[in-house]
């Protein structure tokens, strides 16, 4: 337990106050006075972070090693311990609470909820975790107990493999930290059940991001035909299906993610999917124009994993438009998702409009949405929007 | 009828011929030769539209007195009369009717559905236009046959009082142009009956672009008490209340607006919602923070008509934003909505988030939403999209 008294403080350099009293959450290196006693401070140690007159900015957690150099925690000082993360985490569980039926949900979308570098995915009693900063995997015996008082999971799994670890100097880690990883887990979204695989899987196993995206096709899908590119463990296809899809083909290159979708199928009785393992883009050269579809859903992972991937990954989005375009039927809905910070929304959406443009298209759009409501952005942070996603009407 | 030999040439200027090429719909009266020919041509002609080196880029609607002076209404020249019609509005119809179970919808929203300056809403049998353009406003006749042809509506009425008819020199008119108007008419959405009035009231007498964003509000309002400021003929708070709501107030300044808003609550014993008449911001200043509600709803008329007036505008919805958060019990949901063409999304945001804080809230973005299904975008015209919300979660 840190006591506010012996709290370590790092000073700001000359009027590099402004922004966080403003309420932006980070401070970057070059703001900070990197001097021997900030650069010794051990990684992920609460600091108090004060203006360069002096003045209390509030806490933080401090990596001296890294880019983002402070993480704010609060405008006050009070201990950081059990407690602290309680009060945190219950008021992010407040909010789910209202917005879901069942605890299955991001408890914790990092900076938007007040919990810098953190993520926590909510399988009902099972809970994943991502502490992707110095700061938060040394709170994790304290995050761990908060979680107890407040929901009693029977597993807390860190999946401390995020390549944004290696930033803050972590190791990649996948380590269970209550209770056993369970082999098969079920998903409870939109009046299905997914299976997933919390361990095993991409990222913490699930993407909750996509839930209301979901839901929005399925109201599109009775009676019509639908293929569900990227379709991982069958999130956009199953939904379909659930909703009256006369039938849907899901293609996936992950013979895993592809067994938990068919296990999903099969437990539901939605004998109208099918599958296709394949490498998406050579799916698409290989079928073309020769098959057409009323519904076509992209959602490919990440193609920009930075800014100097941009310019490949617009062409690769307008690439794969194009190719949706060209199997889509006249007058069908076409869904594509962009999960790249790197790009834009206005970026995003114009490389598929190039690309359905390409395939000689016409088209509108019906709607530009993001990511689902317990994937909040924290209002001085617009960047963290990452999820990106447009329907299109297909003349 | 228009028979395409007939039909008379516009010609661009060198060079201006890239952006229709691509798709945009509208050309402006500075990239036309506007020669004696040209000038003398009845607004709201068809011609075709050729490039200065003689290429036939398509046909217009054309008004040799108003900025955008011509108006893409097609690639090809064919004849624009019933039969066209007939197919332009037979594909936005066939969009809406696998958007929704019924017809009450935005049959066409103007350049997204291919008919520039067109704006038809559906209730039923009752169909209420706009058309904003000469070109538009000739075709009437040939809009009502095709109407007939589809949909067999009971009422046609034309609303020509839309400010931006001035532009195309068309007087202000409102006129029948089929059947009787209606005294009193319901409105079915999301599943609740409302009543508009399409003769007196605002626009085509209801706003069927929220649509979407009230379920969204209902779907938080089960045991919550709320305010909805603006709430015009009761759109977001009946919705709340039908679903559960505790307590709604509907604030308006219209005693016209109100009453139907307070018969639609009586006809489905919404007994929970009560009625303020009063200007909002009035409002706001007389209760300032002595009353606080779980979910505050903000949905005021544009309040920039144009550019000019943006940086009022801007004031107004930070200040707005402001009274509504100092109105939020802790763990609330606060949407607000702007309908203002001038004011894009950052900035609409920004100063929203500015109004939070002034009022010393903290907040995260759940969502960022637009205007529903039935009033899409056109892809070279993103300014189109111009309804934009934003729900918050307020500390």
């Amino acid at each position: 337990m840190t006591t506010a008294a012996k709290l370590p403080a790092i000073s700001l350099q000359k009027r590099q106050e402004k922004r966080i009293q403003f309420g932006h959450p980070w401070v970057y290196s070059n703001e900070v006075v990197m001097d021997e006693t900030a650069k010794k401070l051990p990684p992920g140690s609460v600091a108090r972070v004060l203006a360069a007159d002096g003045q209390l900015l509030g806490m933080a957690h401090f990596n001296p090693h890294t880019l983002i150099a402070a993480r704010m925690l609060n405008k006050f000082i009070e201990p950081v311990d059990k407690d602290f993360w309680v009060k945190r985490l219950s008021q992010a569980l407040a909010m789910r609470d209202r917005l879901f039926d069942k605890p299955y949900y991001r408890l914790v979308h990092a900076e938007a909820d007040l919990c810098p570098g953190l993520i926590i995915d909510r399988y009902g009693d099972v809970v994943v975790m991502q502490a992707n900063t110095a700061g938060m995997n040394a709170s994790r015996d304290d995050l761990v107990a908060a979680l107890d008082e407040l929901i009693k999971p029977k597993t807390v799994l860190l999946r401390g493999d995020n390549p944004s670890r290696a930033l803050e100097k972590l190791p990649e880690e996948v380590v269970l930290l209550k209770g056993n990883a369970p082999e098969g887990l079920d998903v409870f979204e939109n009046g299905l059940t997914y299976c997933a695989d919390i361990s095993g899987g991409q990222k913490t196993g699930w993407f909750y991001d996509q839930r209301a995206n979901r839901a929005m096709i399925a109201k599109l899908a009775k009676g019509r035909t639908m293929l569900d590119l990227y379709t991982h463990t069958g999130g956009f296809g199953l939904c379909a299906a659930k909703a009256g899809a006369s039938s849907v083909l899901c293609v996936d290159r992950s013979e895993h993610s592809l067994a938990l979708a068919k296990q999903a199928a099969a437990k539901q009785n939605l004998s109208q999917v099918s599958f296709e393992q394949e490498e998406v883009f050579e799916f698409c050269e290989k079928h073309g124009k020769s098959k057409r579809y009323d519904i076509v859903v992209a959602d490919p992972p990440a193609f920009a994993k930075s800014k100097k991937d941009v310019g490949a990954a617009s062409r690769g989005y307008r690439k794969l438009a194009k190719h949706c375009a060209d199997m889509m039927e006249k007058g069908g809905f076409f869904f594509i998702a962009s999960c790249s910070h790197a790009i834009n929304r206005e970026r995003f959406d114009e490389e598929v409009l190039r690309g359905v443009s390409d395939a000689r298209r016409g088209a509108r759009i019906l709607a530009r949405t993001g990511a689902d409501m317990d994937h909040p952005t924290h209002p001085q942070l617009p960047e963290s929007a990452y999820l990106k996603g447009i329907l299109l009407h297909v003349d």
